[in-house]
């Protein structure tokens, strides 16, 4: 069974956290290069990428899904209509893998939880989707686990640094450049982007 | 097989990045109690602990390994004479947890290498430690894998956010408030250290 992967994504003015160091133009292309590498991530494992935007955006690989609503909205008023499985998976977690992911989808339990950084909620498979509702945002992976219990659903929370590492800071960007294999590396050292080292933990540096 | 655990422990004003937050009192005190919860997690998956440290310490629990000797030096002198495989796991990944450290014993590669926040090498298991040693500080992930390619020694790499997060930061300790489950999350808890939630990540407070 290849669950379908729902991928929330915002195409303009993303990650704005990074404005400091990222244009509004480059952090679109960073955001677009991300959602690349969770694509590719998704299909190693045989799952259907379906993007969930908020704004229509080109893309003939993936089936995209508009609403004028917020995400939790967006969302729960796709879940109770969804006959299988489905992972909703960020966007913003360039190191996501095959190995990582198939951890999730081949849960024993009912849900597989994968906490991000700060107590957000990263990737979250559903066996049954029909009997669950997100609540993202502002500590949702605790939130999240009170909802399972609620709904009388087992969970597995999935330990991977590799779906925990959400990129929203500038030291996030560290790991993606010690970590990453894809797109969204190669095009922020496309930009000038370098680990700066001593003996302490890597920083980032921007040659321009 | 339960391989002899090496953990490298720094009694006396450890965790100085943590001076603006911590008294150097408190910081004695929280890495002891790290100390613990990594002792505690070793032992579940019937590990034997030995603290390196540079300084005497009272423990009845553990052998004490003291050298005058920085750590690269100390731990290469220990790795020649060691007969059975060895994990060198650091004090202050809080995290550890049972099933986290058998996914890095029960590797079927000479090696399982854990990386740390920011390029650094939180857990490293050895099958044949004489043929290995070990370049703490500054990127010692890329050296540690480095080493293995110029030994032939084969490599897994294992992805876990609960060795991922080594705590050196004031940030870092989000992590623990939100997943921690021993004595050093207690003990931040008694300092009156609590998370403070809004919408994005959240974030540490202290009340006093």
């Amino acid at each position: 069974m290849c669950p379908h992967a729902l991928i929330p994504y915002k195409p303009k003015n993303p990650k704005t956290r990074l404005s400091s160091i990222l244009s509004q133009e480059e952090r679109e292309q960073f955001a677009e290069a991300m959602l690349a590498d969770v694509i590719d991530a998704v299909k190693d494992v045989n799952c259907m990428p379906v993007i969930v935007s908020t704004e229509l955006f080109d893309s003939d690989l993936v089936q995209v899904t508009v609403q004028d609503a917020d995400l939790n909205q967006t969302l729960n008023e796709i879940l109770p209509r969804a006959e299988n499985p489905v992972i909703i998976i960020m966007a913003d977690m360039p190191l996501a893998d095959g190995p990582s992911i198939r951890r999730v989808i081949s849960t024993t339990k009912d849900i597989a939880i994968v906490p991000g950084r700060g107590g957000g909620t990263n990737a979250i498979f559903l066996k049954e989707p029909q009997k669950f509702h997100v609540d993202y945002y502002g500590g949702s992976f605790a939130k999240h686990l009170a909802i399972a219990e609620k709904a009388g659903l087992s969970v597995e929370v999935i330990d991977s640094f590799r779906l925990h590492t959400d990129i929203d800071e500038d030291d996030d960007l560290v790991e993606l450049l010690i970590h990453g294999t894809g797109k969204s590396r190669a095009y922020l050292e496309g930009l000038g982007f370098a680990l700066s080292t001593d003996k302490g933990r890597a920083g980032v540096t921007r040659k321009r």
